[in-house]
């Protein structure tokens, strides 16, 4: 697939002519009182809006959630968002491409590979309570690890983004004790594993994330922290022994401040480190996007996760980066 | 004791002797260079500071947090604070009154009526899941809730004191819902009972309270979720069922704001009464005792856990009120 | 009236045939220049918003606040607000019901009762100063404050709905005085009855609610206590002696914070309840409308005047309360 | 006296011969458990504290707040904060100077210039309302408002400072009307005139001021907005006509912010303008009291008022003014 | 031109048949997805919007920023904002009014006279290194100093507003330093000079005016503290010599607060100064604009820049004005 | 000088006899009248405080910041903080240790590897505009870039601090750039490199560290973006092309928020990521002060500079490091 067009490929007032995803489909009244359905096309790419005006009944029921289609039009840019004017639209037909599977964006790294990092750097974690914790509870939420975003929005929000924005910590922690040999790397480590496993109960699942009850009334840090005081009986640890009580503190810490949810501020050297890390690669990540979706030489729009701040993308690009 | 003088009734300038138990007993060094020890007594009274200066190593061994000693001296104002200057201090001998349990501050409501109050209150909460968890946490941590205190210091700082907070609050939770008959008795009831359980592994016990490692690292909210969800194996519960995520959004919320501690905000109409009638209740407690120790016609000292107000008793108190 | 559907009982998708009252109308221009009427629907049940298109100057005229219409149409859910798609509306006919009182939501208790309360209260101000303060301002608004809104929107924003709000608190306060005996009884009871009583001035009336000039630039806080003031002359009252500085106090401070409008923190210990009953009245008023108005198993919108949370309605109701 | 030393004019490590008044005296304890005098020495020139160690019973009967003393001791400097070191300390005798208005600090305008002022100004209040009230409020607590300090400590805490400061921001209002014609001149200088009369009210009186039960539960603006309501009915003026509002907004919402303890925010460009012209004449009077305090080259202490900033003194002054 | 009627002497539903000039036309698409262009229309007046509805691509071509345009239509308020309904639109021909210079609103006081003012002022700096460097730089950025807006919009956002500014905070600066002596002239007069110079270089100029690469990532105020620095080497001075670090932090204080832009906080009595009357001048603009297009006896909108408050106009204006 | 015991290695209550610098030294005066040395003791270990009663005239000039001394006494504990109780103090005498410098902290790292590793860095910067400002701006201030400290406390307070922080820095970003290859490189090194240069200006040097006047008034973002663009005129750069705006801007944004001193927030990624690389090398390296200096299983004083939190030290530590 790769030598073909793909969504984010169009310049501004380009025809687009490709099968695309409907990520998501919302029925909404226009002013005129007519009704148009929102759309969000996807592929592998990324995702882009377009309007589909004077919709009928028909029209309703086809363009849901999940389908592909077959899309015509043009890419436009309306105040700022890029966005695509539809010329004609219809299903994808049995013999073209059908599988949604195909269109939705993929953590850069496939799960094997995803697989063996985590293994490897299990086997990092010498201190036997963490190294079991993290065995017995990534034993029971495998799949989803591997399988779930990161987030509903914003940053790692695709297939496999949980796993993959665990690895890119895990990487930056790498460096980060070899750079300063006092840190407890095992701590570090399981921490950084167990941070956000708690999204696996938070999130309803890969394909149109939307929160769970219990990610609304209790959040994936509560939710994790529950089911590690749960597998202390079956393991014989005591919850309240102080190497549990460690590890539990890093992933309750985990967004350094009470106003962001964590009930704890860090209050361990490797705690701190674990939040400064999670914040650096989600926000490198989001600005990878961002920086991405901006012309050369212009401003972002902003960008509401990170304070709605707008960031410029320079005329030239990085030296080792080729032009995309 | 009724009879007796107590170490509240004496006016300043007055000249005290009293047995009292000693609180607590820092030694510090002064700014001439010799050690004194500073010292807060107690009786069921109350508790007031004073300073032994010049303390000899003898002392120094002598007098420690726990033990009851026979007091000379005067009652003063330091800077608006009460203190007692000390004339002469001796450790209670054999015959005089040593039982550190009769000067220690308790609940103004015995356990057996507090144990009465909880068990009549339980028989409430007719939802059975909730019934059930509220009877087996309680029953786990059942003398420690009716004899720790609701906290180190602030209010209900007191043998008992975690009870006879939770039965306050039960008592405003029933007449409040007598008054608003939407809510939710028994999920209000439930969530009163559990709210502060966390405090018997958060704190170190009903004398020389201090924070444990649990306490410090997880806080007392997470520590009790902790506890409900590994009661739910035994139980043959779903932690994430709605009754059971209901309830443990009840504990987490009860704090009202995220820079609180809480990891949630309030979302259930439940939740938000809680957290309402645990704040009336521990400020009037608060209050009660601020305005106790302030002169008729004065303010009192800034109060910090109530965003440093200082408080005025009037010239005349309330009329259903014998003066004190 | 019982027997007939209310507005409010539709389900989404239902269609509605009804007589309702037109609380106000507002003409705008659609995105494609025409004009259109952005009318809310009312009657005891509750209210509702719809959009009449394409509307004709002869429409324009008619469909104004205060008319009582037919309405035909179905009741829709426009992301997540309720409304009606209007199929047709016309002015009701002589012989049909026109009187907008029939359609006005009011205080769930009626005016004689509520006076009778307020009477009965104020027997129980046994301090005179406070009592005649009472007496002579409650004199002087009686018809406002039996008939006038709490306020503009949010909580009691229904005709009587300040007297029923004042009555709530003293409810509230009836039972708090009795479980906290220090407190001083009268004076408590003379702030709830004062407190929001400068709503009067503040407000233009019950129906078509606005803030009138004196509201804007003084607000209700204020004018109350400048009205106090005035009236100590004819009582030969010192408006500066202690007894009138408390009830004054009382009044100020009821907000709780200086950001939200009073011009002191309380400093008394009945101020304090007094702010806090205040607040747990308006709340729950508020979040039993929100819960009402949400599906079983659903979040409500965000509530901008509870810190824009949503709430949860569980999926079962309290045991106490039939299904409505 | 011009020519005799003052208070301030000693240099660090001079020696110190003079009378001054006692302006504070407060009995403290020392860690070594005996006790000493925290004095605070005044005259024209300023202030400046000193402590008299090893007081006895005697001493501390002498050396009370009000007394004019004979001083000899070395001007030191105590963690940046100036202080006097006392070698001896006695009360003035007859025939020396024991007045104690002598040495107290006095706006640098005498009483009939400053009356003259206001009464000027009083003439350009065209608008009758205005004229009127600003007339009858000013006659009831005329000697007050010329003889009070404008705050108990921070800016012009000096007798007379209260009408001194008035007149500043008279004398900036009328700059600012000439230079922004659409101003409405009568009601700024009305509202500057009765801004921080309620002072007079908050406040004890010029010497050793304190507050107020007044001042402390309700404070100075609105204290001064009962007085002119309450003045309203002599006057024949309705509280809540326009132009009486105007005004009472220019006093309500001269601290800008409801956190600074107005219930209300400037709604009127003049009360906007009020507040501002408030705030420079506040802050440059501190800020030439405390560069005046602070060595050239160096920076003064934190400005508790000023945000905690420090203000640096160059090393030359400005060309106009002669070095002091 | 001063007897034609202009833009703002229009009102509501008052037929509109004049020449204007185009200041901006952005062309958006409607919610029935036919593209419409929206126009803000300009004279010296001020300004007011519209919309050209179902605009061709010939229309988009014509209706661009910066030409003159005969406009036909009526004066309305869309929810309490002024705006013109179109009913016809075309570009102005030859013959004539098409210079755009004739509508743009400009200064109040031509640039002969601006520049008289400030030469003037210039030989009251008399310490000669802050002389030398506002010649220098004000040399420099002559033309663009007496042309450009103050801003891109809020307040003096208008050609030869940055200069006009400027002028009226000199004119403020003068009467304080006259009635506060201590205050250095020179360099409160030469801080003002320069304070906002760097809008020469942060804005693109005085039409169509938007922000710079330079004044996106390093801000007006830096700017103009590099160029200080630089022009430090052709006049021979230290950049570190206090002089010029006075200066330097006049400029870079001027914001008052960290919040708003100033990498420092004002140290020295005229750099708070300065922040105030930049301030105080700003705002009177901004309310006088603000004011004048509210009705008597109504509220204006919101304005954002000054934190949201809605302003009053009084049924009567000031005595001294003319009703305009 | 390694196998004798430095001043940190000693536990609490044994006896200390050793050679020691007197890093400060101020007088005051004891709460009994007489004065007292307050000393903090240094050695290459770290720092340490202690008084020294009862001090007569001699011992003030004798001890005074920068002489090495002969200190024996005890290692204390005074309110969690450690102290040496002094039992004698004199002079080194010739022929003993003298020279200040064998007792001050140094960077971990000599001046050759860090002038090594800086070059190395500076051949990465293939950027030309960038790599002639950071060598133009290096040459200028080498001296001082490897001397100085990199704050007067909290993090890297010691001689060479600056560049060890510096370096730190860029070892954390040469991994982060592997990792996030769209990261520009250059930029990011060059960025790192002149971030804190301006502490060259700001500090006075590496001994008794002070703030200079340009620091107080002007701080070192703005220096160093003023040197920067007074160093484009020799190298005939144009310091508002867009390459020498993304320097600077990389400096003036590095403190992340306005709040905390930076004119603008970070508008590129590669500032974003300089920001929270400078972040965490400085909280690591405070960190592990903190945790050294806290005994196992307790937990630390708060930490001013990290927001008041305090820290656990577990009681075990990292497996790779070696118990110290």
């Amino acid at each position: 697939m790769a030598a073909t067009k793909q969504l984010m490929d169009y310049a501004v007032d380009e025809a687009v002519d490709l099968f695309v995803l409907l990520k998501s489909a919302d029925v909404r009244m226009a002013k005129n009182g007519k009704q148009y359905i929102a759309l969000i096309f996807e592929d592998r790419s990324g995702e882009i809006s377009g309007k589909y005006w004077d919709a009928s009944e028909e029209d309703v029921k086809n363009y849901v959630s999940g389908q592909v289609v077959h899309l015509q039009g043009k890419r436009e840019n309306y105040q700022t968002h890029p966005q695509i004017k539809i010329f004609h639209l219809r299903l994808a037909k049995p013999g073209e491409p059908t599988d949604p599977e195909m269109f939705i964006e993929q953590a850069p790294m496939d799960r094997a590979a995803m697989e063996d990092y985590i293994n490897q750097t299990i086997f990092e974690i010498t201190q036997p309570t963490w190294n079991r914790l993290v065995r017995k509870l990534l034993g029971e939420y495998q799949d989803q690890f591997f399988t779930f975003p990161a987030a509903k929005s914003n940053h790692h929000a695709f297939k496999g983004g949980l796993a993959f924005h665990t690895i890119s910590i895990l990487k930056l922690a790498h460096s980060v004790v070899k750079q300063y040999p006092d840190l407890n790397a095992p701590l570090l480590f399981a921490g950084a594993i167990l941070h956000d496993l708690g999204k696996t109960i938070e999130l309803s699942g890969p394909q149109s994330t939307t929160y769970t009850l219990a990610g609304n009334l209790i959040g994936h840090i509560v939710l994790i922290d529950g089911e590690l005081v749960r597998a202390c009986d079956p393991l014989k640890l005591d919850p309240q022994a102080e190497d549990v009580l460690l590890l539990r503190h890093m992933i309750l810490s985990h967004h350094g401040l009470l106003e962001y949810g964590s009930p704890v501020r860090p209050a361990l050297r490797e705690a701190d480190v674990l939040h400064q890390l999670d914040e650096l690669d989600a926000s490198i990540m989001m600005l990878d996007t961002v920086v991405d979706h901006t012309e050369p030489g212009e401003f972002s729009e902003r960008v509401f996760a990170l304070d709605g701040r707008r960031f410029y993308r320079p005329t030239t690009d990085a030296p080792e980066k080729k032009q995309d």
